[in-house]
């Protein structure tokens, strides 16, 4: 398959020094997959068989309560990772559905290859340990903020942070991330505009 | 300073093995710190200087919003890790407090210490890897519960994963912690009993 250019290398080597062969390492231990629309790649009890840095589209994470009602968890766009890390890294089955809001082109990696590819490519630990250290920051906020700022604020930084995620995902998703009824999110958007 | 045993080096270990010039090189580069009860080690405005193990004692971070009101962070007890990660390795002005909650003995590292001690034992970059990793499923679990459950579930979760908190945690700082008033909290705990 012919693979469209993404930032997988540059990203990385935005942490880490990479040698040519190294690069070389990383790159052929991922695997890429095209994705039509509206694709589940991973649902609640299966064992999450890879995590996906998403060269082109859209993928968002969610579960769905015992009321039947859909809570976005994440929403990852190009040159973003996505995943249920929990069931990935444990291997316990997974509690979220994964799936393309548009047509997506992922490269993705099985846990038993990213730990061979952790013994080939060492300093991946660090790439890993630096990505996996932002992340946490940012949940962190994502909580505070949560806890301690109104859906109106939330709203506001989310578009400051990514405004193209507005233009791609339909409003009712952006509202559940937001931890809101897209009722709420309407009265906030037409207040703004 | 007479340092009691702590859990640093074996909770390392489960995670990666450590030779005893690896356990010796890590141990050297912490330093020890004893504190008094509600000392501040860190306050918004402050570059945070270090992160902290902590072997004996507890520790909160929280922030005062504009109206005086103080939002608990993160409680921490014996064997666990606290700073304010992103004045810390970012080196920006923190927006936390750091105190103790009791008399508390530290193990502290600096920034500049960490990163060099990266270089001599590069195996801690699993280690970190691995802690950051489930530290941000952590936060996730915990942004999904604040989200999408009730305080009386994430109370009986926190009872569940560590009731010693209850007994050594001032109940405010608590309700404060899960996102509710102290008065909501005390409906919660008689209900309870």
């Amino acid at each position: 398959m012919q693979i469209p250019e993404h930032k997988l290398i540059p990203y990385i080597q935005k942490w880490v020094d990479l040698l040519p062969e190294e690069e070389e390492k990383i790159l052929s231990a991922f695997e890429p997959v095209e994705l039509e629309k509206k694709k589940l790649v991973l649902k609640p009890g299966e064992i999450s068989k890879h995590i996906y840095f998403i060269v082109k589209g859209v993928l968002r994470s969610y579960f769905v309560d015992e009321k039947g009602v859909e809570h976005i968890y994440q929403i990852r766009l190009e040159n973003g990772w996505i995943g249920d890390l929990e069931s990935f890294f444990s291997q316990n089955p997974a509690k979220f559905y994964i799936e393309t809001l548009e047509a997506s082109l992922v490269l993705q990696i099985s846990n038993g290859r990213l730990e061979q590819l952790y013994a080939e490519v060492p300093k991946l630990e660090r790439y890993f340990r630096i990505l996996f250290q932002k992340a946490y920051i940012n949940a962190l906020q994502r909580l505070n903020s949560t806890m301690w700022t109104t859906a109106e604020e939330r709203y506001q930084d989310m578009v400051k942070e990514n405004c193209d995620i507005l233009q791609r995902v339909p409003q009712a998703y952006i509202a559940s991330y937001l931890g809101i009824t897209p009722e709420s999110l309407s009265r906030i958007r037409k207040k703004k505009s």
